[in-house]
């Protein structure tokens, strides 16, 4: 019985310093840039010096839809990690970094659980190594210098009111959502309406995870389009000459951050795009650098397989040339339960046949994920009210597909509860696969969406106002036409109604709103209300947020 | 001759490991927590064990009011350090933190220049160790707090008119001085106007750098005044419950950063307040850490010495309780120049009349600071063009005044060109000393204000509103009235007009408004036009910043 709670757990572990993890991973220390003595970076010499090295086995761990009774993705993922080394492999875990601002609202998450958990873990919810605070300070660079480009007499005739470029700032603030600025007067500029989004939502954020390197990272800040000008030609990050000082401002931060999970296994934990407007993904970097340090690379992607796996595998797997072994589709009894119809509070009670219900969601999604030439595996993460008899449903349900659901107890063991998976994953990884992604890159960007939306979704069509249509057409004439769709849509359901559990068919996808994020690289696909900036709850969890008598955080987790 | 520049002898510098340079002050590579290998933070339970310790020696460097001829006042408060450490003394030098933004304004500062400079350049004018970003979170925490209380009801009654608590960034962006937040209907919040300052004006900043320790800091933060209600009660940081989360995310800067000299002698380089509307100072952990931890402790204050020292005393020292042991005034030739009459482009021609002239400032300069009550000696730094009939002029001069002008070549090289002044330094500091503020805490507000116009610069009344005189009272009558006063004026005069060099007498100090730090712990009088927000260069240097291909920062310098 696990009585303590995530951030005890952390509190206690015995963390080594972190010039011997990087050890382990043959780096040596002068090439590891520490911040403290348990978080570093790799230094960029380090990582270009390994180009010629072979690549390690590249695994996927994503999940069914996420439902409120919690699958525990990152949980697995970094007991997966931990399950691998157990087994005589070696294993980087690559994992997101966490914003900021939202830890002052509701309480701030721990990377992992139980016995499977990263650290540190209040630095992590906290500044970390400054990587977010630089693609603030980046992105909000480039928006000073276009109001002050036009300040100065807007030689590039930028039309004030088709500025796509907002502020942001890494804090859940909605009194910033919609705001004018450059008010006051002559002095102060042409007043004019915009606003702020949080830090994980900027394209500064998605071109961090998405570049290969420094170079690629300044020619992708370049590709920004922040605006239009009458005509609706596109004016771009480089004509405002902002590339350069933005890049500056992103060299450290390009520099993956190496922590330790507690068995003291080496993790990455960079950078956090946004999984609806942007690919959900940790940075291509990180998991480039990895697959040549070590065998396996274990990493996930955000929300459900239906959004989070076929980003990773469209957008990223796609742009940095990743060919992924195997994928883990993580599930969890509780969450069939509640796809097969019972409530959160009814989760208590056995009930084989609604786990059996909603096995469906954990069929298609394993479908889905092989159809991109992948072997899967069901993870099936333990909860201890879990009966024998509804584990037995799953797993039947899953062998009747002709793979294997493995019950896994990281959480409460260890990696010594998830050998059977490790081992498995193994397996997998070292049989034939053959990855390619959903579609070509020369089909039109409609049909990319149609493609997601028919094939992943299982829907009938998208539909779309004129408008939108003639968007995407004049991007494609532009030369956008061979980018990628990032699909931004609710990811409680394959449908746009996030009360649709299961595994709906037969529904229509509406696209609302089209977005270009010409350095990111991708064209955004928003089919439902994105919120870019989240605002703080009735009673914040800033309130009892402090610091106690041993200067350790109180109130974060 | 010296040829190369201050970036190009910054990047020839031989570091030491910062372990290294710790353990020169006797610090355990345990209680150092590194950002990388040459820069590193004081951990606060080092500081904590070393209350029992005493003092080293505190010196102030401090200026005449500067001219664009230039000083070279951080240059010669580097310079000095060295020169202690050259004859034996152990010192540590201690200065404040740059601010991002301005460096893609104008070109970045050096800290210090030629062969007196404190390294490494580039990250100490980027994203250094995370201080100034940790600031601008916590300060922009509390106000999203003010408008999420606002949103949910407003319990605690706060007149949204009179919400004092702006926003800040650490970026020249005049966009945002004057906005309008909360548009965009019922989900964002009642729309009202606000603004945005530079990060280094932020009370918070402030309030890290007058700050004892983490419970000082924690107290200060729940002091703020945040806004007023209809009957002009004031509503505090701590009615919205933001300091506990505030001081978590100050936890880490806090700590003082440890870098290096050229020369590898020690240098805390923590804090970066304004000089105007704050009081211009490193940080009190820095000073009181590094007077625990060597005999001499070199700081300078912003501005020249009528505002900066003033306020290095009467705020700084008084709150602190240091007393400082002697104070170094640097001039040049070149300023006295300017101080008597020559215009910037003459300033290559000898002019001993004029230099004599411009003595007078100097000479005020030298009064003031001895009032109160330690001794002065002022640092001559050496330019090429200097002759020796001027040098002479100003070595006579200060004579005059019974007190020495030492020639000091530290730019061109290094300790060795500091030698006479570090020894006389030591003999001042050895000798007798009674420093005290100017006036007792428990006179009037208004007459704090008139005693140092008056006494330092020299001018015959404060003049003001009775609106602004009603307010003083209103805060002596709330408990204020003890506080020091925090001038806010032109640095380039001891008047309130920007041309008026010399030693001018018989003028007038108009006080326009005032302000109430109640964190920070004064009231801030503002005698002119502050700007709290920098605009961007019609050609901002951000054009040309950029990385070239050994991973250097190109343009910043």
């Amino acid at each position: 019985m696990q009585l303590r709670t995530d951030i005890e757990i952390a509190r206690e572990a015995r963390k080594l310093p972190i010039l011997e993890i990087g050890a382990k991973l043959g780096i040596p220390p002068e090439d590891l840039v520490p911040y403290g003595h348990d978080k570093a970076k790799v230094a960029q010499h380090f990582i270009r010096g390994l180009a010629d090295r072979p690549d390690g086995k590249l695994i996927l761990v994503t999940a069914i839809n996420p439902t409120p009774a919690g699958e525990g993705k990152t949980t697995t993922t970094v007991g997966l990690g931990d399950g691998l080394n157990r087994i005589g492999k070696q294993a980087v875990i690559c994992i997101r970094e966490a914003s900021l601002g939202p830890n002052f609202g509701m309480k701030g998450g721990a990377a992992g659980g139980g016995m499977a958990q990263i650290v540190p873990m209040e630095e992590m919810n906290l500044h970390f190594t400054g990587d977010f605070h630089a693609i603030t300070a980046a992105h909000n660079l480039l928006a000073a210098m276009i109001d002050n480009h036009i300040y100065w007499g807007n030689a590039l005739e930028i039309d004030a009111r088709r500025i796509v470029w907002r502020r942001v700032m890494d804090m859940n603030d909605r009194a910033l959502r919609d705001v004018v600025v450059n008010l006051g007067g002559v002095s102060n500029g042409f007043p004019r309406q915009t606003g702020f989004d949080i830090t994980v939502a900027s394209e500064v954020m998605a071109i961090l995870c998405l570049a290969r390197d420094l170079d690629d990272l300044e020619q992708r800040l370049g590709n920004i389009v922040v605006a239009y000008r009458r005509d609706r030609s596109p004016v771009f990050c480089r004509d405002l000459k902002a590339d350069g000082a933005m890049a500056v401002l992103l060299r450290d931060a390009m520099q993956p951050n190496l922590v330790q999970t507690l068995e003291n296994n080496p993790a990455f934990v960079h950078g956090g795009p946004f999984a609806n407007i942007a690919h959900g993904c940790n940075s291509v970097i990180a998991t480039t650098t990895a697959l040549k340090l070590a065998d396996y690379v274990v990493t996930e992607a955000g929300f459900g397989a239906d959004l989070g796996a076929e980003k990773f595998f469209d957008i990223k797997c796609r742009k940095a040339g990743l060919k992924p072994s195997a994928a883990v589709i993580v599930a969890t009894v509780r969450a069939m339960k509640m796809n097969g119809g019972v409530a959160k509070a009814d989760l208590g009670r056995e009930d084989v046949e609604a786990v059996r219900r909603g096995c469906a969601n954990l069929g298609r999604h394993i479908a889905n994920t092989r159809g991109f030439g992948i072997p899967v595996v069901v993870a099936l993460n333990h909860f201890t009210g879990d009966t024998e008899a509804e584990l037995q449903a799953v797993r039947d349900y899953v062998a009747g597909l002709g793979t294997e659901a493995i019950l896994c107890r990281h959480w409460a063991e260890g990696s010594a509860g998830i050998e059977d998976l490790a081992r498995r994953v193994v397996e997998l990884a070292e049989g034939p696969s053959s990855f390619a992604p959903l579609y070509p890159d020369d089909m039109p960007l409609f049909e990319k969406m149609e493609t997601i939306a028919r094939r992943i979704y299982h829907a009938d069509e998208v539909i779309a106002e004129p408008a939108i249509r003639e968007q995407l057409r004049v991007w494609e004439e532009a030369g956008y036409g061979a980018l990628p769709v990032c699909m931004a849509k609710t990811q409680y359901s394959f449908t746009t109604d996030p009360s649709v559990r299961g595994a709906p068919t037969g529904h229509v996808i509406p696209l609302r709103e089209v977005r270009l994020s010409a350095g990111a690289g991708f064209v955004v696909a928003i089919c439902g209300e994105i919120m870019t900036m989240p605002g703080l709850p009735q009673t914040p969890a800033a309130e009892v947020i402090r610091l106690n008598a041993a200067g350790q955080v109180e109130g974060l987790f």
